[in-house]
C-alpha cells in the first residue's frame, strides 16, 4: 500500500503531461511478471493493459468481433462475454457445459467447428464454478477454431494448471490469454487487466484502442502492486491450501462442492438456494447466490472467515 | 500535487475492494463544480464520467450510434470525433466550416436538416482552430438536430461565452455537454472526462459502460483536483490573459491569428507551415502542426515561455 502510494505522489507532480499511450514500462513489467510466473518468455510486445480485464475483452470484441461476426461461450461463465458481445453488436452462441459444469472439450471443439465462431471464450479456471481446463484440451478448442480463442484466466494464480500462455508460439494467429490484478494482486479497486498474445494480435488491438486510455495513476500504481508479486503469490498460494480445505470440510458435512482451482467453491445441493442463502446471512455469513439452481458460491478468506463459514454450514437448512 | 498523493495514499488500504461503479461522490464533486462554475443547478444525476473525454465519447458513440446510423461534425474539429465514430461503425458525414473556420450555423442547422444525423458534434471552443459558438446560434442546431447534439467543450474554462450547459432544461433529450479534467485542471496525467446532460441520457449512458470502469484511484485523485477548483481557475483567467496579449503581438508582428477561446492559437499565414514548424524547432520552440495548410499552433504557456515563441516568431520565414 505505502509503495503503491508512494508510487502515484511521484507521478503527481507530472499529472498535466498525458501519460505514456503505450504503457510501455508498465507493459515490460507484466512481461516480466508473466515470464515468471508462467517460465514462457515475453516482451512487451507480447502484453497489451486496459482499464480492468472488462475493457481488454471490450478491446477484443471491437477489434475481431463487431456486427455480422459471432463469439460462442460455454455457460454458466462469466455473465460479461455475452454482455460486451452485445455492447460491440457481436452475435453470442451459448453453448452448455456438462450438468456438472465442466467442459466436454471434444464436444466442444465438434461445436466450434460446426458453428465457425470469430471468437471463442474459455474461462480457466471457470467463473462462477470453479474448475480449469487441461492444456491438452484446450490445444483441440485451439486447433478446431477458424479465428480467435480468449482463454479468460481472471483466477489463474489460484490454479495448478499450467498457464495458457505456454500454447501462444503454437497458436500465434489465435490465442489471447486475458488476465486480471482484480484478484490475485488484490488490486480490484486500481483497475488493471491486460493480455499475453502474439505482437501481431497486440498491434491489431491499436486500432480499437482510445489514445491514452489508461492514467499515469494506473501505470504507476500497478508497476507499484506487481513489484509485490512474489509476497503476492505467497498469499495465493496459503489462500489455495485454505480453499482445498474448506472443500474437504464441506464434503465432510455432506456438502457437493464443485471441484476448483479458482478462490471461492461453488456448492449445493440446496433445495431452495435463496432461502439457504439468507440463512447463512442471518449466521453473520455473506456468500453469493450467482443464480445457478441448487448451488451457493463462497469466497475463500482468511482462515477464521473460513471457519466461520464452515460453522455456520452446519445449521443451514438444505 | 500534494492532495492528489494524500487521496490516493487513503484509498491504497482499500485497493482489494472494487469502486463504486456509479462514481456517485466523483459526479457530485463534478456536478457542484459545474453549478459553481455555470450557475446551472446541476446533480450526480445530471453527471458522468469515465478514463478520459475519449471514453465519454465512445460511450456515447455507442449508446446513441452505431451501424446504420451517423454522426455529423464541421471540420477541421477534434480529430478522435470521426476515429471513435469509425470504432463504433457509426457513419461519419463531415461538413467543412468557412475557410476561416467559423462555422455558419445557419448553413449549418441547413445540413443537418438535410442530413438527418443521429449525433451532431460542436466543438466549442473548437480544437485545433480556438473559436467558440455563441449559445444563440447553437440552439439553432439543436433546434435543427433529429437526435443527440454533443457539445464538446473540453476548453470551455478559458472562453469568454457561456457554456452549452445553460441549454440543458430546454433541449433534455437532445444535449450532451462533454468536457475534460485534462485542460484547465492541468490533469490530463489523470485521464479525467465527464458530461452533463438531463439524467436520462445518464442513464441511457449505464446501458454501454463498462461496470467499474473508473478506479479508486482515479476517483479519488479527480475529487482532490476538484477541491483545487478555484486555483486553477485563476490560473485559467490568467492564460486567457497570456493568449490576448500572444494574439494582438502576432497581429503586430504581421502574422494573422484565428481569434481564440482555447488554450491555444491557430495562426498564419506560412507559404510552407512544415518548413516553418522545423524553424521554430531550431529556435528552441516547439509548437504543433495541426495538419491545416499554411497554419501552426501555438499552445499558451508561461509567460517567459510566450515571450520565448514572440521572439523566435521575428525570425521565422513564412
Amino acid at each position: 500500500m505505502a509503495d503503491v502510494a508512494e508510487a502515484v505522489r511521484a507521478e503527481a507532480a507530472a499529472l498535466h503531461r498525458y501519460p505514456d499511450r503505450d504503457a510501455v514500462a508498465l507493459r515490460t513489467d507484466l512481461a516480466d511478471y508473466l515470464t515468471v510466473s508462467t517460465r514462457v518468455v515475453l516482451s512487451e510486445a507480447n502484453v497489451w493493459a486496459a482499464n480492468g480485464s472488462n475493457e481488454i475483452l471490450q478491446q477484443i470484441l471491437q477489434a475481431f468481433g463487431g456486427p455480422g461476426r459471432s463469439a460462442l461461450g460455454f455457460e454458466p461463465s462469466y455473465s460479461m462475454h455475452p454482455i460486451i458481445a452485445s455492447g460491440t453488436r457481436t452475435d453470442w452462441v451459448p453453448v452448455p457445459r456438462r450438468p456438472d459444469f465442466t467442459l466436454d472439450t471434444e464436444r466442444a471443439a465438434e461445436t466450434v467447428r460446426e458453428r465457425q465462431p470469430d471468437i471463442v471464450f474459455v474461462t480457466s479456471p471457470n467463473n462462477p464454478t470453479g474448475g480449469s481446463i487441461p492444456l491438452a484440451q484446450l490445444r483441440g478448442v485451439l486447433a478446431a477454431a477458424p479465428g480467435i480463442v480468449v482463454v479468460d484466466e481472471a483466477y489463474a494464480e489460484f490454479s495448478s494448471q499450467p498457464s495458457a500462455v505456454e500454447l501462444i508460439a503454437e497458436f500465434p494467429a489465435q490465442l489471447i490469454v486475458s488476465r486480471t490484478m482484480s484478484k490475485a494482486f488484490a488490486f480490484a479497486g486500481g483497475r488493471l487487466g491486460y493480455l499475453a498474445a502474439a505482437p501481431a494480435v497486440v498491434d491489431a488491438l491499436q486500432l480499437v484502442r482510445l489514445p491514452y486510455h489508461l492514467s499515469k495513476i494506473a501505470q504507476a500504481a500497478a508497476r507499484a502492486a506487481l513489484r509485490h508479486a512474489d509476497a503476492t503469490l505467497a498469499t495465493v498460494h496459503q489462500l489455495a491450501a485454505e480453499r482445498d480445505r474448506v472443500v474437504e470440510a464441506l464434503l465432510g458435512l455432506g456438502f457437493t462442492p464443485v471441484p476448483s482451482d479458482a478462490n471461492f467453491v461453488l456448492f449445493g445441493q440446496f433445495a431452495d438456494a435463496k432461502a439457504s442463502w439468507q440463512s447463512y446471512l442471518d449466521n453473520g455469513v455473506l456468500i453469493r447466490d450467482v443464480g445457478i439452481e441448487q448451488h451457493l458460491r463462497v469466497t475463500i478468506g482468511t482462515p477464521e472467515e473460513n471457519d466461520a463459514f464452515l460453522e455456520a454450514s452446519k445449521e443451514i437448512p438444505r
